[in-house]
């Protein structure tokens, strides 16, 4: 393997002391495959160190020796960001013990975390401390803030409170050269120089390592009600959102669309999921609701929410949770859409938004065209109807072999995404694009707009060695 | 003077046609000072573009004869970021005939104009399709989109909407090089690679001719309402913040902090201007609150918060607008407030920002500093509470020579940004650096994020052309 040599390992693990350095194959073995199982990389090196001068020591020497590194984080994405290439070359820099709270500010609402540290552990302290941090997605209990970062993640509240982006005030960052920027600000506005801050949220660990962040915090809800609804289509989905959107304003934290294809696999997979409606619809959504005042205006506003949208017959049935128990099952169901694909076989996976507005005219079209390319596939759309967010995922035709199914990936990945682009959407949504879109991406963009980054990379990244391949080509 | 040569300035006069290259001295003259007065530069020429096409075949000039060129929009900033430099090398490029708005849709909610078009005609645009576009600002009435976005505009209503960051989808820009990067996209959600846009916007037109953009629309509030208050202190201010913000959520659109001096200044010299309370107080606020339902409930919901905060002694006495009318006297009188000034003289001025829970502090430490260096000082602190963003403007001493004052600015300036500094805030929350302050950031920031910046720079404008020695020194 043409990874780096014995003694070069030695340096490194040195730095981060005995036992952070994992050369063993079995103790390896996690940081080569993600969730999907679509790259199994090769690493002779997985270094955890504990603190930021760490995890600067590590990038000087890897700046000086030509070393890749590839952060890992909680290495729950989807484009194989945090793997490390098949050749061996790179070694892994996991921030998994950078898990401190350095600070949290209830005066100020916002609170400085080291990158390593458990999303719901971030969600968790905002709470101790009477406060919400809102960013909210399935895979929260392992995610961790500096990946959710390097990939901007958005997940299920981004209506109400936008993407990691917009849940950011400040960031630690350590640069491919090894040298620290300390941008650890807190401050609402601060119109001083260039946004090196945006820049590094969603770069995906390919301008410097995500150390620390300050993260806006939020009142806590006093009021929270889930609806959830069978709708006869996307079209009925959608004049139910802007119903919803035009009489809850910002109180609407959540407006979800779900097929029943992909429904009935969750329903059916899913341990403790049960049907809440008494009739099966084409199309179900999510409603969730968050009041500033009272649980009581919570519920009186989804009442008359679907007081009216039953007058003006955008919903067939509804249901409203009766506790925060039911809150959670509803919401668990919608979270685990994805994981319940999968006893069904083979899933084509697509992460795209369009305009709000042209929701219904891709469903009907990316539906058309992928019954004609792939007879009896089963389309499990879902996603996040109030973004133009949709996992537009695919399982493959009953009775058929999985692994020719799942050889179409690119060609029906085309025919999606055409459709998309011409709606002027977007590929990744929020996914990001790794290794998984990186080819895709410089196709169909103007190749100003690849230049332009590819700029930026040699600038941060001289030597090319943070996180090669991914977003960009090497 | 050094400018370009008579031949070249007839090949840009080409590009944009008869009438609209400016070569008169009594033409070129409003294009060399800025609002305040600090900067006059000078310049040959100034080019008025009618189409992305002429603005790109400008710049593919100037970038073959390295010719530095200066990108003016509606030349209201405070900074001295439009003005060409005393040296007469650089051209003018005004966006002043860009003004289409080039697309409304109601349904996506999402407007696309040119660079030049008015803010004030931009919010009109929106409100007559039934829209808001929330950007609201003293100078709007001549102020440009393409300058909002180049400096990341704020205003009075970012407690609610956010700067002009968080109000833009997608832009396209000439770069300085010639070339056009059509970013104009209308996507709530959007993964895919580094965030050009929100490099562009901030950069004060350092980096590129912002030519287009894509505008968040908001639902048009059913219910305004406005209160005025007198308070005690700023704490008391801050206090009665936490509690609006608490009790409004969402709906508190504005919540502006007032000194006595800045008040009474606009009551004596705007027209029109009059106090609405009975007494004098030390301090005041302006408290907005819009709500997506009807004019009853922001009614209801100002007139519960004073009633509140009479009772937890937090407010002396305070006003509700009773009409429309008088909502737009409170905010007339807010927004002339630094125009009040003139007339008692010189006045020195910062743009600066705290975390929210830090103003009271940074004012007392302030108002001491500033009175113990000059003694008569008069203090008009004002600005938006809710973003901890003071506009600390320090009127001359009664009787004192202005000359004489204004020679203190400096010295001013590093009294009030030390303060500044160690409250961990920013010395330009929302007037950006341009050429005042560009000395001042490369000192007081770390020289990685100086060095950072400058690659960007070179990156993107290898040539040096583009708006030089603003931002950065070139």
């Amino acid at each position: 393997m043409p990874g780096p040599e014995k003694d070069l390992i030695a340096r490194f693990a040195e730095i981060v002391g005995p036992g952070h350095a994992l050369t063993e194959p079995q103790d390896i073995a996690p940081y080569l495959t993600e969730t999907r199982g679509l790259y199994h990389g090769a690493t002779a090196l997985v270094l955890k160190p504990g603190t930021t001068a760490e995890v600067a020591a590590i990038m000087t020497l890897a700046s000086e020796t030509k070393t890749p590194v590839v952060p890992a984080s909680g290495r729950t994405g989807h484009v194989g960001g945090a793997v490390p290439r098949e050749e061996g070359t790179d070694i892994v820099l996991s921030l998994e013990r950078m898990t401190r709270i350095r600070k949290i500010d209830t005066a100020g609402n916002f609170m400085v975390v080291d990158g390593g540290v458990i999303l719901a552990e971030a969600q968790r302290a905002a709470a101790d401390n009477d406060r919400l941090f809102p960013l909210s997605l399935g895979s929260e209990g392992s995610a961790r803030i500096g990946g959710n970062l390097a990939t901007n993640a958005g997940g299920t509240a981004v209506l109400a409170y936008g993407n990691m982006r917009n849940l950011c005030l400040g960031l630690e960052v350590v640069l491919p050269t090894g040298e620290v920027w300390n941008g650890l600000r807190s401050l609402k506005k601060d119109n001083t120089g260039y946004d090196l801050r945006d820049l590094f949220i969603g770069a995906e660990g390919t301008l410097g390592v995500i150390t620390g962040a300050v993260l806006k915090l939020f009142p806590r809800p006093k009021g929270h009600q889930v609806a959830f609804a069978g709708v006869a289509s996307p079209e009925k989905a959608l004049d139910l959102f802007n119903l919803a959107a035009n009489r809850c304003a910002s109180a609407l934290t959540g407006f979800e669309l779900m097929a029943h294809m992909a429904f009935a696999f969750t329903v059916k997979h899913t341990e403790g999921a049960r049907d809440p409606l008494s009739a099966t619809y084409p199309w179900y959504t999510l409603i969730d609701i968050s009041t500033s005042d009272s649980q009581q205006s919570a519920d009186d506003m989804i009442t008359a929410l679907l007081e009216e949208a039953f007058e003006q017959g955008l919903v067939e049935d509804a249901v409203i949770a009766k506790s925060e128990a039911e809150i959670a099952e509803l919401w668990h169901m919608r979270e685990t859409m994805s994981e319940a694909q999968k006893p069904e076989g083979g899933s084509i996976k697509h992460d795209v938004s369009v305009p709000v507005s042209s929701v219904p005219a891709f469903l009907r079209e990316a539906d058309t065209a992928v019954m004609a390319a792939v007879p009896g596939a089963r389309i499990c759309a879902f996603g996040h109807l109030g973004d133009g967010n949709i996992h537009y995922n695919i399982s493959q035709p009953e009775g058929t072999d999985k692994a020719a199914f799942l050889a179409r990936w690119g060609e029906v990945n085309a025919i999606v995404h055409a459709i998309v682009l011409a709606h002027g959407g977007s590929i990744s949504a929020e996914h990001g694009i790794g290794r998984l879109k990186r080819d895709e991406l410089a196709r169909i963009r103007e190749p100003i707009e690849i230049e332009l980054m590819q700029r930026i990379k040699k600038a941060f990244d001289p030597a090319g060695i943070m996180n090669p391949d991914k977003v960009l080509k090497a």
